[in-house]
């Protein structure tokens, strides 16, 4: 499919698809460029990749295909590093989870002589790291892509068939709307969750142990997703701050409502919020169970 | 165990103890008291219990075990309509959410001749009804007992006992205790789920489509948490008011310091809040499977 394809940061997502395109041959030649050695030490240990550098212009020389898989914030940095060592006509694409500041960053910094195809697996786990990836991880997933009006199609065509052949389903949007979704479906419930989780962890010794020990009842899942990586979900609220901000605004409105509705003892409204909510989740079953997050899929919890 | 039980309301819990009681013969004769006559029929026709009826009289007639399974809200209503009917030394028990207001509803009502014996299994699925019940639903999960310092220790033995024959594992607790960590565990999850949920119904169609398409990024756990039984829910948060503002207030004091940080771009802030909300799920995954969500176990998502 690809002469030589280079994954930069080796973490689940990276070395998920590592596993994919070595498993299927997706690539003559598979290099990784990852600025921790112990990162590439493991890549190579695991057999994930033909060659594993802390340098960039290694990594990237003659590659057809450079996909970033560093966090979000890295995004400007890496595409400066790069930028003088990339193959005219290569494509690069990335697996950010904020689209707006990613195609911003890399932009500014690669030459026009490459093809850039934005994109975003909707998949993952709480799990960080080179042996937390599955070649699994991508199967019956969405990955939408956002290109820009100018990228050559025959680039989109070639990203999409990578993600093809790791099992996933394609869907294109403009970048803006991807920020808006995805802040409403995966920022705001990532956010909510650290936050309900960093409140019982300033709750007194006793009440926490109890806490953990009853946290079935629905604390739980919450603390799966408070698991998820720190740095990533950092560079993801600073760089879809407005649309993270927006939705967090209504989410607080609403919530305040609900407040409200316990405070002056008002059943009727609470019923009303608590019924109306069943039908977004009947629409999501009947989607059917590829929308199942990763986790529950694999079973690891 | 017991020669009669009496089970009123006859939903997801009831009909799950019924499974129980039945499938094991832990009682001579099981009735069920519920409202709904379509429930009783129900209730019959899958063969959960030897008679089903509308009539309290008749339900807890002669019972040694009355176990209350109404939604929390009714709970006065119920102890009042039952109360003449009781047989001395009867034991009434309940599985309510919320252990404060059932305590002082049901002493307001019940005869000094029963012994009280409050309880709350640790167990649900966002599925409600009799046909929603199964007997494996309480098997390693916790039930909480909240004895007020009057009752039998003999009553508790004997609540303890049936449900240790469902699998379940006991805990003795005070009933304030309970209804505050409970209120941190599963009542403030369910309000942000019902409200995050709710923010996302108030959007545009086409935004919404996306949202549901989109859902496995995050979104979707919320979603079946705000699947749950909208009378029960009410109920509870009308029921533990003070508890759930208490720390609903804690809540959105971390979230408003959350929102802060992202406004103002404090990357470390917000790493360091990743990041301690590690620990609680290290400690609860170290506690094992049995912490899992029962949805989860059952794999019926």
């Amino acid at each position: 499919m690809f002469n030589k394809i280079c994954i930069i940061g080796l973490g689940l997502i990276g070395s998920s698809l590592a596993r994919n395109i070595k498993g299927q041959s997706l690539a003559g030649f598979l290099s990784c460029v990852d600025l921790n050695p112990k990162v590439c030490e493991k890549a190579m240990e695991l057999s994930l990749v033909d060659q594993a550098t802390t340098s960039f212009s290694v990594g990237v020389e003659d590659a057809d295909l450079i996909i970033l898989c560093s966090p979000v914030g890295s995004m400007s940095v890496v595409a400066s590093a790069i930028a003088d060592y990339l193959k005219p006509g290569a494509i690069v694409t990335d697996v950010g989870s904020v689209k707006g500041s990613v195609v911003r960053d890399l932009q500014q910094h690669l030459p026009e002589s490459v093809e850039l195809v934005p994109g975003h697996p909707i998949a993952g786990t709480e799990h960080s790291g080179p042996e937390a990836g599955f070649a699994e991880l991508f199967r019956e997933r969405w990955v939408i892509l956002t290109p820009l009006p100018s990228t050559d199609l025959r680039a989109v065509d070639k990203v999409s068939a990578l993600w093809g052949a790791c099992g996933a389903r394609i869907e294109i949007m403009d970048y803006k709307r991807h920020d808006l979704v995805l802040g409403i479906t995966s920022h705001l419930p990532h956010l909510i969750a650290y936050s309900i989780v960093d409140t019982a962890n300033d709750l007194e010794d006793e009440t926490r142990s109890e806490v953990i020990k009853f946290s079935a009842s629905g604390f739980r899942g919450f603390t799966r997703i408070a698991a998820s990586d720190p740095v990533m979900w950092r560079d993801v609220f600073l760089n879809n701050q407005e649309a993270v901000l927006e939705i967090l605004g209504r989410f607080t409105e609403d919530l305040s409502a609900l407040q409200k509705a316990i405070r002056k003892g008002d059943g009727d409204y609470l019923f009303n919020v608590f019924t109306r909510t069943r039908d977004i989740r009947r629409k999501i079953v009947e989607l059917g169970p590829e929308g199942l997050p990763s986790p529950e899929r694999k079973g690891k919890d």
